[in-house]
């Protein structure tokens, strides 16, 4: 099985982490291969980031499916572009913040979604809580004022600093499990999950779970709810 | 009042519809300014089209606050961009879809959204309905087999289709009102309602008259929901 | 354009200042009467104040149809007889209180809403949210302890009150959006905006904008939702 | 126990039926108190007729408090004035149409509202539904072409109607329960649950017994909810 | 009419106090018998109890209807095995918890839960809340860490915790009603109104009204809702 | 990796196909035992049936984390005694109806459940779809009207009726996406899954993958939401 995961961003940063977590959980036989952007932003945090992102990442997802590839992971808990993939793609497409919403609603009642980005990245996630109908799980959303690309400098900050939101998501919102609202934060999941009596939900790993599962059942999303795009003129 | 109508396609083939309309409901006071994008796709129908054009609505949009425009309009019923864009901007974003979907809701209980596109053109109007909580006030949506870069060639037998799946939904769906999901339809509205029972909504007329409101009321989008963007390096 | 604004209470203390700020925002070419009840409630704060306000409020609205208006304003955030006088009327009915909630979803995610009244007015506005769907996105409701006709004297001390409720709403409640609760309160929501970091919704002045959008593109609530009334007797 | 019943049209048409209908199944020790109104609409079928009605309802069950009545019911599917009353009285206040939507939601999933007063008597009916959250239990909502006045002199035929659009909502729309929407279809739903396989409900019927339940228990609505109006000018 | 009571539990403890307390409100002619399980667990908390006391509870309702009883009532918060039962049985089968959530329902827009069993006995009363469709009227779950087997000897305590509990619930979380979760908090009800502004519910008080007003009006569940089931071999 | 898949009937028929499906689809690691129940129904239908099956079900997945399992799998799409097993269980308890609705949602906008057990198997359905949140993504429940036992036997007619009842659905009903609602349909979803244009969801096969999932990533349900019991008195 052989899977491309994209990092929707023009740096190449991530990769070497993703590549080390994603050795540690993958299926024997599975096969990864990361990419990134030649365009687009360093990394994604709100609305604005995406749309700098989602053209480049939508032609890495058609190479991949040319190349062969088994599936297509968006790795970004944004998951930008992922329903265009989709209409475009026939193999699975996994997106990290709708696999992670799943498989949190699965481990309790109500979960908090904490992470990087500042409050920017509050109301993308707001949004996609509600299309996928599931406000009233949500706890929380609580952002720390650490940006993302601050994560390497600041990794031990951060980790302090999201424990400490965790404890107060847990005790003062009523959350009952945890995730973290960024791919970037690899091995924090562990961590915190050592920390605290919920479950810690990386969304980065269950995406390449699920990716996983999906090519292995032969399922993939339905051509009926994203249809495949009529031919037209696109200027690039 | 200055308002910058991006018409986020690349063609310029639906300007002067919109220009004509747009000056018979306009307040006299009122300059429109109508531009295209020279990248993109021909016309949006959905997702995919969607990532083709928005990163280019953006740089539009934000050329137009630069230039001291009052307000925007992003004419098209996919939103595209719109909520990128209010990061960015200070000034008034207004997106056919939400416009329509909100007025709407206040002339009956229940609409359906009817237009050219195809089926493909649903999920994205589906998931936009949720994501606004007004699933329950969706009678159905009910699109033909038409293109949108059908309506030139075609109008009168669109014209008489909508009118037939206009009928359809009110009879068998419930529909007390209309909206037409596509800002090319111009003037399909006006005819359309002179034969039914109901309101028909042509959102791009709507959007324009939300546009003037909000900047005569001196509203905006609020910036504690559509965070301004951190400065990071984005590559072109 | 011709419209009739009903200030469905007792008293015509309010009349100028509306008369004032409508001035300042509506078209040049609309033309505003403003009558109020005869009979009524001199102010409207709960369900028992509506009770006493929405005959009288029918029996001006069904005049105003007779005399020719081309719209009606219910001037009151109660929304008194809205429903009732859509029945009966062709003409477009515009309420301040769904106005003003459209209006705010259109600008941020979460809204508070706050006024005078006190917590006797809460509960039909709760009602109300319900009703139109948009519960999740209602941020708090909070009311102050002063009454509507204490406006006049404790003006200062209301606008120094609304003002820190509002911050709290925004700092604790999560509160995106301002909309003032009361029709009264004109000129408030620009002292307020001015104070700080969100929109602040002056119901009175979207309706109006609302109003007249209407009128201009042609369009009314939808007599499939809205049934006129049977003939029937009526004893009055 | 005393319980006055304000059948708010200016008709005392149903009186008789109604005394009949509660003598069978009112505990013994009930002691029921008809009236109507002296102003008003002859029957209430939508909010037109609503507004006409509700003031002098909310005077008769001010009265009925004054005279110790233990309990009121407003007798009418349309509940008017149903909260305006409760907000002035602390004895129990039962509508029909908040009963029985309640009672039929503990005995199926999904219910449908069949009745009279055509199809301008849905929209209040859905409203409600939606202010209560009932919106998925709702399988349909189907109204006769006949008026509430035609019940007199039309009751067979009526009742042969409501039959067969029981069973199209129990077949077609997924009906598990029925609520007849009618206060004055007395003794039909009897009539209709012999020949149907699901209960039948007669919102009257169901009031009653609620009034009694609330009485015995020392329950009655929450005045933190119902907050007692504050004294100020209203104009008769 | 004859009720069977099904405390479904492995104590009489019990017993006394439902019978006194049933005896203050039935109705004259009712005739109560109150039976317990031989096997189960001893008090009911979570879901794991409530798997050890369905099919006993189960078995003793199939019994009562054999032995002519008109109703059931599952003594009990957590409503064990309600709907099983329901699909076996055609006599009214009540449930504590589902009568209490309806008639809170009634008396205000929010309520608050509160009870004895600790943090483990939450959950399940939210997953009944949601698939009541009711979650927006909770304002609060508030669980004493009592357990249900400490009530006879700490009662007085307990009391005293439930009132700071509702207070708080009513101050802080904007509770209107109050919902007592635990039927063996027999005369809490009554001793918590008179020290509150807001109606509490009994449930087992409802429950036993709500039986009897069934019986009487005819009224049972829906067999087109709860199927009655098929034969099969079931080993026990 | 060890898991333990409770078939909770008390017969062992369906066994064999399970281990032949678990094996073609399980991670090369992991070692699946299958049990039965000693006692309970032969198939589950609806709540009656799950009654009988939840104790045994419970016992079984006791001694299944003494055993050292890893995992727990309760194969029935009713998901009989999940909550109560997630309680006093820390491995992770996988049940069908949930996983299979959730990947189900990530597969497309509206989903239809089919399979056997007639109408009787509705009801449960339906009320778990409205406790995940997910009512507005069902499109129907299509229940054939083949029992559970009859699938040995009548497999072919059952395969076809399945067919064209997914066929009903996606045309009339809107569904993009097939749940097959019962574990013993085998090998069925491959083959609907064939002839039709949507993913085929077979719940047992989900869960499998689901369960190595958790396993894999060091996660289990939150003990925050599903508590550990109190030690009592529990008499079998």
């Amino acid at each position: 099985m052989r899977i491309k995961v994209i990092v929707p961003v023009s740096t190449e940063i991530w990769n070497r982490g993703i590549e080390e977590a994603y050795s540690a959980v993958k299926d024997s036989d599975t096969e990864i291969t990361i990419v990134n952007l030649s365009k687009g932003p360093e990394s994604i945090e709100q609305y604005y980031d995406i749309a700098w992102a989602e053209l480049e990442t939508l032609k890495e997802a058609e190479k991949a499916e040319k190349e062969g590839y088994d599936a297509v992971i968006i790795y970004c808990f944004s998951d930008p572009a992922l329903f265009a993939v989709r209409e475009k793609l026939r193999i699975p497409v996994v997106g990290l913040r709708e696999s992670a919403l799943h498989v949190a609603a699965m481990l309790g009642r109500r979960f908090s979604i904490i992470g990087v980005g500042s409050k920017n990245s509050k109301g993308k996630t707001l949004d996609a809580v509600r299309m996928y109908g599931m406000e009233s799980k949500l706890a929380s959303i609580r952002m720390l004022d650490f940006l993302v690309l601050d994560i390497a400098e600041e990794l031990d900050n951060i980790k302090q600093a999201l424990l400490k939101e965790a404890e107060h998501a847990i005790k003062n919102d009523g959350a009952e499990v945890i995730i973290l609202s960024c791919g970037s934060l690899i091995g924090v999941g562990k961590w915190l999950q050592e920390r605290l009596e919920v479950p810690v939900i990386e969304p980065g790993l269950v995406a390449l779970k699920l990716a996983e599962d999906l090519v292995k059942l032969g399922l993939s999303h339905s051509k009926l709810s994203f249809y495949s795009p009529h031919r037209k003129r696109r200027i690039e």
